[in-house]
């Protein structure tokens, strides 16, 4: 172990541990002891703490989070110190008391330096000491989980956690101790609890963000005890020879347009440790300019967060609960860090939402700009998130038409985005009036709830929610994509074919090809609006091309109460039966089911007041079903929600189409409905030697088409017909609007 | 038919029919026409307008309100007049344009007068003489409706709203019109509709809401065409003698406290025409006092429907629609009404929640109360409306703790209720944290949704909605209360033994005879504040005494997502059984089912971010089965809610208890958890000779018990034994607060 030299300190104030020699990095472990100098604040300065202390209170949202950490902290004063043996799983008592602890360590700090209470300082060093006591003696966490168990907690994730927060606490208080206290806290919990995480490569070496939390703290303590080899580990690995650490994280984490390749949910969790440990970076290193790095990819990173989101809440793709959105804990850091860095005025509204801020400089820019009365609303548009390092490997579209509340669809075209990754390669959901309408299930796990399997991603997680069949989009032969093996799924992105947005229309495209050995499947997705309807619509073409007849299943799970089921089927009222054996199948019951056929069924339900007819169809004769999740479910973990299945048997092509349209308006308090009947009269498929056209009838006498090529990526002419009429165009899509001349009130 | 002279019109500016002696009330149908004195605005006074007119703007929820009505009837104006010949049902196109017509007339009337703008008139005439040519030649609607079919709508009740509503407009504009116009619309549209109102005296005559609107339409009606018979008829019915009309419904609809027996939902739908009226006859006829008719009863049933409310929804007992709340359009006028005759300013935070005001006298005074602050908040309490005329037949009973958002308990021991009444005698309903926890599942019906039956009551309102089994009460041999038929229920109200308020308790009691044949039974339910509980818990007690052995069943539906089966249970997770076959038993599906026991069982589920911990026993051994509503439903009209299932076979008496506890918080921004175990240890049941003890030991050596009379109504002293201890007291009940010596952290 390394230690840097007292001259080092003495000499800077801000330091860099990629200045120092080697050599010189081999000073003994005593060598920093005592030395007053080396002990001043360096992840927020001395100055700027006593910015905050004079400013602070004359900005609102700086003075009610200081409040709330004063009423925190009095409170945790008021019950008594508590460091207590580590036993229990995540949700239990010395798991929730733990991270009680580092929130009150963090707060502590923050307030000894905003108030100048030194009882705040003793509170946090009393706390710690406590942990000087216990730490040292640990080993492995009694509920140990995953390859390497914590220490503090089961997983040596929220260890990683305890020490991000606890550190800049501690960093705060640090030149309020005595030197002996120092030495015991710096050597018996920091330092160590440091060294556990980067002695442990196969967590710390990972490119993923749990190792992204273990450097962020390892970093984030090196810079606090001057130690450079720490703050050079989490930089390029425990080896410190780039090949792993916070640098290569960033470069390979990260897609060129902020994308993360887990998903919204897990990109908020990694981008904490990611934006606190550059912005101590930027502090004590401002030469590396970190936030510059990769044309400025964590900055783009919170905003491609941001837009990620619908009504507040991160679209769930992958392992994701449902109720995480802007306003959690880690994106207010990643939105102060940005704004004090881009300046961008479109964020301090987000920051308005949040209705927090940090207590740190950059919380109380935001604090100050927002009382200055500077946010500009936050746009919400059509957005591509290419994924992979180089951006290669798929994206993640959203189409968007009138802003926040208004029309969503997400297509997810992104790679398998490792374990935490679903089986749903170019699946869609779709938002309307600040709903989710087409949804997706997110994770089955009810987080830190000690009774659901200890709050941990439950098995039906596994057995559903990652499954294809709780997705929108092709299951073959009732498998999952891949084989349900995310390995094997990790290589194999989607091509991305098309992403185009003019004022009425926005479309994109892409294909996949592996998801099954011998199949390839294509699919197009547009937003549409028209006069004559009340809101836009969602067009939906999947073309299935396979080598061998095979059953296609493409599953809607829809989010409303069912008001017409527009299609002929057999009710299944006093049994239901289980839809399949498993892949997910086993946990679907099956309300209805149609006879085949390949005429243009409807369904219609209510949702919220907005009415939602979905039209579909297949070129091959194709079964309708109604059904419902929680069959197989004896513990009550899922939750129960309707889909519809359209199946394809014995084919090896097929095409399904498909249109939903929001509609209507029902109010339950005036007791008026309007709008309650579809304006698309009829849908209608044509086929040309390589593209289709969409038909839709509207109310009215107006017709819109919709022509795609099968491979919209390409240039070149395409001509379909059918019913008397002729579509022709160049490239890879066109939109023709004509009236039918049935016209009609 | 009979007319008043001009004489009398033209020396009363206000006018009674009252006051008239018959001989004068036989005057030809001429005298009135072509009068310019009795054309003047009677519902509102010229002066009462001009007033409107010059302060409206300065109040800003009158500016809005008027805004809002400008840009609906500018939209109408703009579209044209449109006065379909009737064909629709409720929902469709004809059934809206006419509701859309008497809005606009109405308000047009209103625009008028408050802005002098003529085209407003204009307007409203051009409608009413489309309706003066429609409507002499319609006879039943084409889809007519029960005993008595509308003429312009399927329903004669649809049609006294029209002409509520049509004739305020009607009044603001008659004075504007040429004599012929005048004479036109009065005898073609206003005069026929009244009589035609007046003339069925199937639906005229009887004392039920329906009839208001009729009596409400047909008077103020009167009023306006200055006809004292109509007004006659309207007060004291078709055959004006006091037996049936307005008066004999004000005395006969509605208990001593303002409760309205059909319940919340339709005492807010039978207020307005109430309270229009009311307010029609209190303008015209100062004399008759009416609204202190009965020491101000129709004041205390808009003060009783507001606290009938929880977080801003009416308690969906009975038929009811669970949207509907405080901020309905019929409650508007209550509010503004009953504001302007008591002055009570805790009203005023009502209508700032409504967000609306008449375009009236009253909604003047409310919101100019509004614009000088004068709202105070609507103190939420522990409410007993006692039910039936004399308040002797039953009553609603609503324990509150915690204010607007805290918990209330509503224990409903009222009398049926007409035939919207459900079959749920001692039923309860609890709510906390702004949320329904244990639910009604109100009405199955999509109001106005054609798709669903043309908007009506759905045929699973009858087999599932209604049933005892779809309530929190007792069913007896799988047979619900009165079998099912109301009109056997009608006489058998339940008998209120016990309504008792302090600090830390609240408790009521009621039995019930003669809803089953032999069977008596008894219930007692308690809210209770104590220090070492997190939220005051509910306990309940229900004692049932058969001559024969039989089949008990006490369900609860409960709301929120299953967290943990404290029981042993066989689950049926392939093949869900259908729990019985009719009486709303084919409705269930059966999820899991234990074996029989008398061991204290236990569910706890989580609901917006609380848990909820329900611990039950019975005295006999009882099996409890988990389910879910939606068997035996084709249409996908119930929603699919979850119920828990307390069964007992083969005894004649049993006594059921249970204690229901709100604990903890999760919170999933934060990721925290808190309190998701349970504070009670044990639920223990002791028996006397004439009394019980239920005993709740809670975390932290803290024992709660409350001792029951069998007869709590009654005096005399009583005594339990159990475990070593000794409960006595005098009266019905008394609370035992201790500590059990077995204290821990």
């Amino acid at each position: 172990m390394t230690r840097s030299t007292p001259l080092m300190l003495l000499l800077a104030a801000t330091f860099s541990a990629a200045a120092l020699p080697a050599a010189h990095a081999q000073a003994p472990n005593a060598a920093t002891r005592g030395a007053e100098a080396g002990s001043a604040p360096v992840l927020v300065t001395a100055a700027q703490w006593e910015q905050m202390r004079r400013d602070g209170a004359g900005y609102p949202m700086f003075a009610r989070e200081q409040a709330r950490a004063e009423k925190l902290v009095r409170a945790m004063m008021k019950a008594g110190i508590d460091v207590p043996v580590p036993k229990d799983k995540g949700g239990g008592y010395t798991h929730e008391q733990h991270k009680r602890n580092y929130q009150a360590i963090q707060a502590a700090g923050a307030l000894y330096r905003l108030t100048g209470d030194k009882a705040y300082a003793n509170f946090a060093r009393d706390v710690l000491l406590g942990y000087a006591t216990l730490y040292p003696g640990l080993g492995a966490h009694p509920e140990g989980r995953g390859q390497i168990p914590g220490r503090l907690f089961w997983q040596t994730l929220n260890d990683s956690v305890w020490l991000v927060n606890a550190v800049q606490g501690y960093d705060a208080i640090r030149d309020s101790l005595s030197a002996d206290e120092r030495r015991t806290i710096d050597d018996n919990v920091f330092r160590p609890m440091a060294q556990f995480l980067s002695g442990n490569p196969e967590n710390f070496d990972k490119i993923h963000n749990h190792a992204t939390w273990a450097v962020a703290a390892t970093g984030m303590t090196g810079y606090v005890l001057r130690d450079p080899v720490l703050v050079d580990q989490a930089l390029k690995g425990s080896k410190r020879d780039g090949n792993a650490g916070f640098l290569k994280q960033v470069d390979q984490l990260f897609s060129p347009d902020g994308y993360y390749e887990e998903g919204p949910y897990y990109q908020r969790y990694a981008l904490a440790p990611f934006i606190l440990f550059a912005n101590a970076v930027q502090r004590n290193e401002p030469e590396r300019g970190i936030f510059k790095r990769r044309d400025g990819v964590l900055l783009k990173a919170v905003d491609a967060l941001v837009q990620s989101s619908y009504g507040g809440y991160f679209i769930p793709i992958n392992d994701a609960i449902l109720d995480k959105g802007l306003d959690t804990e880690e994106l207010v850091a990643g939105i102060d860090i940005a704004y004090a860095n881009t300046g961008d005025t479109r964020l301090l509204s987000v920051a308005k939402g949040q209705k927090r801020v940090l207590l740190s400089p950059e919380g109380l820019q935001v604090a100050k700009a927002l009382a200055e009365d500077k946010a500009r609303p936050y746009a919400f548009v059509p957005t591509l998130l290419r994924d992979g390092p180089a951006g290669t490997e798929g994206a993640l579209a959203i189409l968007r038409m009138g802003g926040e509340d208004g029309q969503a669809l997400v297509m997810k075209n992104t790679k398998q985005g490792m374990g935490h990754g679903h089986f749903d390669k170019l699946n869609w959901l779709f938002y309307d009036n600040g709903q989710r309408v087409v949804t997706d299930y997110g994770a089955a796990r009810f987080l830190n709830i000690e009774a659901k399997s200890g709050g941990i991603y439950l098995p039906e997680n596994t057995s559903w929610a990652r499954q294809t069949l709780a997705h929108n989009t092709l299951v073959v032969n009732e498998q999952s994509h891949f084989g349900s093996d995310w390995k094997k799924g990790q290589p194999l992105a989607p091509a991305p074919l098309l992403f185009a947005v003019t004022d009425d229309t926005q479309i994109v495209s892409a294909r996949m090809d592996g998801a099954y050995d011998g199949v390839s499947f294509t699919r197009t997705q547009a937003l549409l609006a028209h006069p004559s309807l009340g809101q836009p619509v969602v067009l939906d073409l999947l073309r299935v091309d396979g080598s061998t007849p095979a059953r296609y299943d493409l599953p809607l799970h829809f989010n409303g109460h069912i008001m017409d089921v527009g299609f002929k089927a057999q009710s299944a009222v006093t049994t239901r039966p289980v839809l399949g054996k498993a892949n997910g199948y086993q946990h679907v019951w099956v309300d209805a089911s149609s006879e085949p056929g390949t005429e243009a069924r409807s369904l219609t339900w209510l949702l919220d007041g907005r009415f939602y007819t979905y039209r579909f169809a297949s070129t091959a004769p194709a079964r309708a079903l109604i059904g419902e999740s929680g069959a197989n479910d004896p513990s009550f973990n899922l939750r129960r929600e309707p889909l519809l299945l359209q199946r394809v048997d014995g084919q090896a092509s097929t095409t399904f189409y498909g249109v939903l349209e929001p509609h209507g308006q029902y109010d339950g308090t005036a007791e008026t409905v309007r709008g309650a009947n579809s304006r698309i009269d009829r849908l209608v498929h044509y086929r040309g030697k390589d593209a289709s056209v969409l038909v839709l009838d509207l109310a009215g006498g107006q017709r819109l088409a919709l022509g795609i090529a099968d491979d919209p990526s390409k240039g070149g002419s395409h001509e379909v017909s059918g019913d008397g009429q002729r579509w022709s165009w160049n490239g890879g899509w066109k939109r023709f609007d004509t009236a039918t001349g049935k016209g009609g009130k």
